[in-house]
């Protein structure tokens, strides 16, 4: 409780200790999420993601500036997986964020865990808890990369700004096919670079053919050059953080956020229910040694995958009754 | 049963029904696996990763014909997750590779997944399956991408051929973290480019500071200019396809194949689990409608994720008894 008491307070330091608790995998980690989680909901959490060097850092930056300029309240989570081929370029960023580290009104925290199959999006979900519950208005999540999971990291917040830079050619391409499903607002970065009118559009062709209803939200594509801290970017930067108010207008007054909300708790259901079933199962197998036993079985290809796995989940789970009754729900 | 006979006779149409149902989470994949599996283990699977742009395309293009000329036969595995942000860049590549269309010992396909966690690591191995056990001599898995989902996919191989360009100063420096453990063969690509000679000796360096052992692997370090299809790019393809052979050789005679074998086994095990225990429970939920009262119950604040998943747990697991007596395993 003591925790939870700190952390409403604001505690620099407890949020630090949970958030490395929460990379470790921590027992307490757990405990502490579910203490904290009456209090979460109050941010405005934004997600900001793009491919590596597509400058999402300069950003953030200069977003924490037009934020604080309003008095608000910014809390920073740079995701920073640990894994091969990622993450590594916020190195740099941490370095450059440090002009708001004597900035009480601003949090920033990297986020990095290991391997292990969804566990980045639910150790973002749950160290997006603890900003929130700290009382931040503003939640900047920031990743680097282009796969599922980014977009499942994305699915933690209610805008979603994806960065891009012209002269990408195969980015485009490739970010064409469900992109739609997840922007909020597009920027267009180092827009003073060649092939900045052509990107733009492309996405405005693309927004076009989406067909996006009269009363719907229709990203917009904003452009922001590289010449960090001149005037023009500074006032991009202001614009960019007017439209993430107006997207946050649009989502209350079209009961959006409620939708937004319940993307971000499915994806927090699903990834709570791995840790608690099957996470254990595997745990309880390696314990006993029958992982490396089954290992050895399907390399002699005395068994297979699935006959296994099946073998297992009977061991496991008891009957599922499919569409049986209703009662015994966890609603009482 | 019939199935199996055919794809074991390399039919290319009952290959491509199998792999389509592999992505469309047919049941039927499930069972066709199942018969398939005995018939797998004959293949040199090489995965080919790096991010998009790098090149990977022309190098797989090239290296299907290296291999053809050593009369070997070639299986391709393009990995295009149809999610936002990735593959897509994929496209160009099939329409190159249809110079190869009408050799009868190259089998080419690319396979697309929708979302769901672990979905495409776990495709992807099904899909190699079969190609393994269309008796193919070399698999080539293809991905586009630098995340955790990536690495799960290369983990299915026994060689990963890292793709680098010069120039992408994030790239190198996001690399560097953890490549080390599963990269076996780096490739420069667009090595006419500028930056190449800094690059590898970046590359070189890191190599020097892991301390391999004599009798180690040492990832070599190969470059190959962009112009596609001269003499000296064809003379390129030729080392490579020799290093892949020479790594294919040191995994024998190190008895590191049955190493690699029990990574990739130990990917598939998990995610064969996940898709017998969690995506049951996940579906039954959703089927009473419990996954939408849970939702709202925890927008409502009146529970939080973990609670809840706990509860679900009990519900569905049987008592773990963790580290008790060890009848009653898989081995029997």
């Amino acid at each position: 409780m003591e925790n939870t008491k700190k952390i409403r307070e604001g505690s620099v330091r407890t949020a630090s200790r949970l958030i490395r608790n929460i990379e470790d995998r921590h027992p307490e980690a757990r405990a502490a999420i579910k203490k904290i989680f009456p209090h979460t909901g109050g941010a405005h959490i934004i997600g900001i993601t793009g491919s590596a060097g597509a400058g999402k850092s300069t950003l953030v930056d200069g977003l924490i500036s037009a934020f604080r300029k309003k008095n608000q309240t910014v809390g920073v989570l740079a995701i920073d997986p640990t894994s091969p081929f990622s993450g590594g370029a916020l190195l740099g960023d941490r370095i450059r964020m440090q002009k708001h580290a004597e900035d009480q009104g601003v949090f920033v925290r990297s986020l990095a865990t290991r391997g292990a199959m969804g566990g980045l999006s639910k150790a973002a979900g749950d160290a997006i808890h603890i900003l929130d519950a700290m009382g931040k208005d503003i939640i900047l999540v920031e990743t680097v990369g282009t796969g599922q999971q980014e977009v499942d990291i994305m699915h933690n917040s209610h805008t979603v700004i994806v960065v891009l830079v012209p002269g990408m050619g195969d980015e485009i391409q490739a970010i064409k096919a469900g992109i739609m499903e997840i922007a909020d607002i597009f920027v267009v970065n180092k827009a003073d670079h060649a092939g900045t009118a052509q990107l733009i559009r492309e996405l405005k062709n693309m927004l076009d053919m989406a067909h996006i209803p009269d009363d719907g939200w229709r990203p917009p594509v904003l452009t922001v050059g590289s010449a960090f801290e001149t005037a023009s970017f500074v006032e991009n930067l202001n614009i960019l953080s007017e439209k993430i108010a107006d997207h946050h207008q649009y989502l209350i007054h079209f009961n959006e956020l409620k939708n937004r909300l319940r993307r971000k708790t499915r994806v927090e259901i699903r990834d709570a229910l791995r840790s608690c079933i099957l996470d254990p199962v595997l745990a309880d197998l390696d314990a006993r040694g029958e992982l490396d036993r089954l290992t050895e079985l399907l390399i002699n290809k005395e068994s297979d995958p699935y006959t296994a796995a099946e073998e297992i989940a009977s061991r496991y789970l008891r009957k599922i009754p499919i569409k049986q009754t209703k009662k015994g729900g966890i609603v009482r």
